[in-house]
């Protein structure tokens, strides 16, 4: 239990992580900061939000718990803007997707007075603004806690604790394993589905209209926002492109399979596709 | 309106028309043909089939429309085997995802005195099985007709009003324009979700417990029958083929963007696949 609650960047994650910690009483008090004047008179009145800042030092004063939800890009500028008026004893921590610079950085941006453990909740969506907020998005989705080597084991169990009272489960693992992890999970089939979707806009547009299920699921996350995902690729760089060397090996090989005309290398590849994809975390599902 | 269709295949495409017919007032009866004996006894007793046989010629002989519902490679052979005992003035078609092949020999397979003309309703799912069937699959969703030059305007205009009568919205093409643009729709985004679960297969088995909602969506179609789909990527082999050479180009600029590190690039990539997939056919839409 937080006193008070602050989220910088109350977008989809950020609105909808206030809204689950009031609906289950873990808080006294929330507060919200945007950069944004549409987005602060968006949050005024809501009854998730008692108060709305436009001065990120300000929203964090009073806070025990702060959780910064604005792009990757962005996060470190904010820690050192705030960290002189954290309350001593302050709990920080973001959901950016990429965790390993923002660990290191956003640590050395604070002063030690405070705590910072980074995390990165698996439970975005293709739709940013709060007006998608929704206090059940976080149940039964998987979250990264992304503790330093010298992270006080104290501070790892609260934010781990807050995370599963959100109804997550929680995975801790270090900044560096996170970012190979969601390289391969979240950033590749991200890219392959904006490279795909990149790829059909080169040909005749009446096609689109004539696309099925398949194609719309396949790339649904290709509709998410061009300039967050940019700095994602970017902060993860390294990692990705180990991802994409490794996922441009299956490919040759299907695509040498079918070349080559190959039943069986093909079924094998979809067959061993099959099975990964079978036994993928279901959704919601806490197991 | 038909006095009898048969199926060739209840499985899920061919149990969910069977069940729409029926349901839309579209036949006095209906047949089912498959090979099967485990799929012929859940058919039995089902108020959507009137009749059920184990031998194909039996189940085409009182048939005005015969919709061929089994894996691409075995259409054209089945075609053989039911020719002699269709009704003269018969409407033969097929639901293959793969359309130049089973088109020409499919035609050439059969008496010149019945019409066939090849189909493809773009209402699959990675679930297979007339468990699954829904009589509201076809509902708003794209549907090929896929002539041959010589193919009689009426043959055509009957099978176009077939599909419009289950909902959907027809698109008539040649077979090969048909291969061309489903390689590029369908396969390629199935081989793409396909070979990445196979890539995510070699590494940490732990990993498949943290995804997100997006690799879900995005290897969906992974799930489908291997030997179903090996099949289609055989017979749409030159297409697909093509598909994935255009594709490669885009990920390989994609590569190139992040390894030297040019956001420009990156971001102008990411809007150009943005841009295509926030105007891709909603499902259910009939405009």
């Amino acid at each position: 239990m937080f006193k008070q609650i602050t989220i910088l960047g109350p977008g989809l994650l950020g609105a909808s992580l206030l809204q689950a910690a009031k609906r289950r009483g873990m808080c006294e008090r929330t507060a919200a900061w945007s950069r944004r004047a549409e987005t602060r008179a968006k949050c005024q009145g809501q009854p998730w939000c008692d108060a709305v800042f436009a001065d990120a030092r300000k929203a964090v004063a009073k806070a025990d718990l702060v959780v910064v939800c604005t792009p990757v890009d962005t996060i470190v500028p904010l820690l050192e803007i705030i960290g002189p008026k954290l309350k001593p004893g302050a709990l920080v921590t973001d959901v950016g997707s990429t965790k390993s610079l923002i660990c290191r950085h956003g640590r050395a941006a604070l002063p030690k007075k405070v705590a910072f453990v980074g995390s990165h909740p698996m439970a975005g969506s293709e739709k940013t603004g709060l007006e998608f907020a929704d206090p059940e998005l976080f149940q039964g989705r998987a979250c990264f806690v992304t503790p330093l080597v010298d992270t006080p084991a104290k501070d790892v169990d609260k934010l781990t604790r807050f995370w599963k009272d959100l109804g997550m489960e929680v995975a801790t693992t270090s900044p560096e394993a996170h970012d190979e992890i969601v390289a391969h999970l979240s950033h590749l089939p991200h890219l392959l589905a904006s490279a795909l979707c990149a790829y059909l806009s080169t040909r005749d547009p009446k096609w689109r209209h004539l696309a099925g299920p398949g194609l719309r699921d396949t790339t649904r996350v290709a509709a998410g926002d061009p300039a967050l995902w940019k700095a994602i690729a970017l902060e993860n760089r390294e990692e990705i492109l180990r991802a994409l060397d490794g996922f441009q090996k299956e490919l040759d090989l299907l695509r040498a399979a079918l070349h080559n005309r190959q039943p069986f290398a093909l079924q094998n590849l979809l067959e061993r596709g099959r099975d990964y994809r079978v036994r993928l975390r279901p959704l919601g599902d806490k197991g």
